[in-house]
């Protein structure tokens, strides 16, 4: 049960945390903003954006402006989300070089947001896998409701090992493992963790805890000493609805980099930057960073 | 490294909680219904009041008006917090059954909080322990700073075990460890644990963390993992300065409830009864609970 001696950050906000801020309200050019300042501060992979249907989510609806926009970095990897093939393609022509698949756990909340089941999203990610391995591009796996879905309640950890090993055995190289609302505890989270490694090698899971109830550090330590190594992370906890009782993004990356040094475990990362950067993308949304650490310890002048 | 099958809750809000709204701004009667309504919902430890001069803390003048008024229940203990001789003998006019002295670990906050040295702090307590013996009224001992302080830095494990020793060799029937100012990690708090237990049995040691930082659910479940199991929390996360930028205060008791439901803990506590105390006191102070598990599963109708 030892701690990882480094862990790897995979910083959700300009994706998975813009994707939820009200309308198209987001110039591209502050999105764009964002993941070079995340950058800056030594966060090594960035899910930049989402190559959904403008239809569905117009807040992404810029994806390849963004994409082409960003001044990369060497070292720094920035992913799309690529739902489909139509989206690889769009994302192929801004030069990606890493996208990712949304499944789900659940086969309610897989029909209610991507209108399909299970076992068809999976067959639908087939040809996004093929064409990726053809010229080159890597595949990260999601898998929604982990340890609890909105509609079905629990979830049986089998079920979340068997679609992460499918992801896994399509040529995903890593499965991101996502507590989508929250509900999860340290046992729930260890126990899941325990099934899905049966099936995926430990090294290839990623965490991805949302803090609705707030149990999102508290899961993040349990997995980590099942030997969790890498931890998906929102700065300023960007996600989730502001406006929705209760609703709360992913677990802020400022939080989750305060823990980790805490246990002396390395991130390469720089916490006062990334604070610096949740205020600054939280000031443009006019409103205050959601992450403890970063209200405790403030921007710096 | 087994997690404790059940746990003592100790609700600090009506002490903790209140004595941190600005002036002497609630009234007598919402004290006490908190304390009614707190004791209603399963919750056997209650911190009801603290016997200190009202000219240093004006919003607890009312302690023996608020001790007289409670309607007490059997099985519950309701404690007041005696800094001095002269508090406890006011506080057995209105027959407490327990008290308890606070303390720090660190020297510095020692003199900026209580004006003495640690020294000269537990010199103080002998008297109120000798007296309190001789009455049958249990002593409770706080020991505050215990992974950093404002002034000094981090605090080393074994100042906190030593202070933490004399409070129990002094006669205090149990020591509880608080992180005042919230900075503590999984790892720094285990080595604390591991220190002071040591000098203490672990069966007579609580946690008192405070959630400046968000760390509050990890570290307790990391000091669970080396067998604490007695937690001091404030419903709806009260304390700490509502006004003061990042402060924050006891660990919210609905979100301790909700990660000891998850790991299968036993308590007697009612976790609704709880969230809807917490929005009831909240709205009397005109705000909203600061625990996310109320603010995610919301008041009952």
């Amino acid at each position: 049960m030892a701690l990882p001696t480094s862990v790897k950050l995979f910083e959700m906000a300009p994706r998975d945390g813009l994707q939820n801020e009200p309308g198209n309200s987001v110039p591209t050019a502050t999105k764009i903003a964002l993941v070079e300042r995340l950058a800056n501060a030594g966060i090594t992979h960035i899910e930049a954006a989402s190559f959904v249907s403008p239809k569905w989510v117009p807040q992404m609806g810029d994806a390849a402006e963004v994409m082409a926009g960003i001044k990369r970095q060497p070292g720094v990897v920035y992913s799309a989300l690529t739902p489909n093939l139509k989206g690889l393609e769009n994302a192929l022509t801004v030069g990606v070089e890493e996208v990712a698949v949304f499944g789900a756990a659940s086969e309610a909340f897989s029909q209610k947001n991507i209108n399909c089941s299970i076992a068809e999203s999976l067959t639908r990610f087939e040809p996004v896998l093929d064409r990726a391995r053809d010229v080159g591009v890597r595949v990260r796996g999601y898998v929604s409701c982990v340890l609890g879905c909105p509609y079905e309640g629990e979830i049986a950890p089998h079920k979340v090992a068997e679609v992460a090993k499918a992801l896994y055995e399509m040529g995903c190289y890593e499965v991101s493992l996502g507590d989508t609302i929250g509900v999860g505890t340290p046992l729930s989270a260890k126990r899941m963790i325990e099934a899905v490694q049966q099936q995926v090698p430990i090294e290839f899971l990623a965490a991805h805890f949302h803090d609705t109830y707030g149990m999102a550090l508290a899961n993040l330590y349990a997995v980590m000493e099942e030997g969790v190594s890498v931890i998906d992370t929102a700065t300023a906890g960007l996600g989730g609805c502001p406006y929705a009782k209760g609703a709360s993004g992913n677990v802020a990356t400022e939080d989750v980099l305060y823990l980790l040094e805490g246990l002396g475990i390395e991130t390469g990362i720089d916490l006062q930057a990334v604070i610096d950067t949740g205020y600054w993308i939280t000031s443009e949304l006019g409103r205050k960073p959601s992450a403890k650490v970063a209200l405790a310890k403030g921007p710096s002048r």
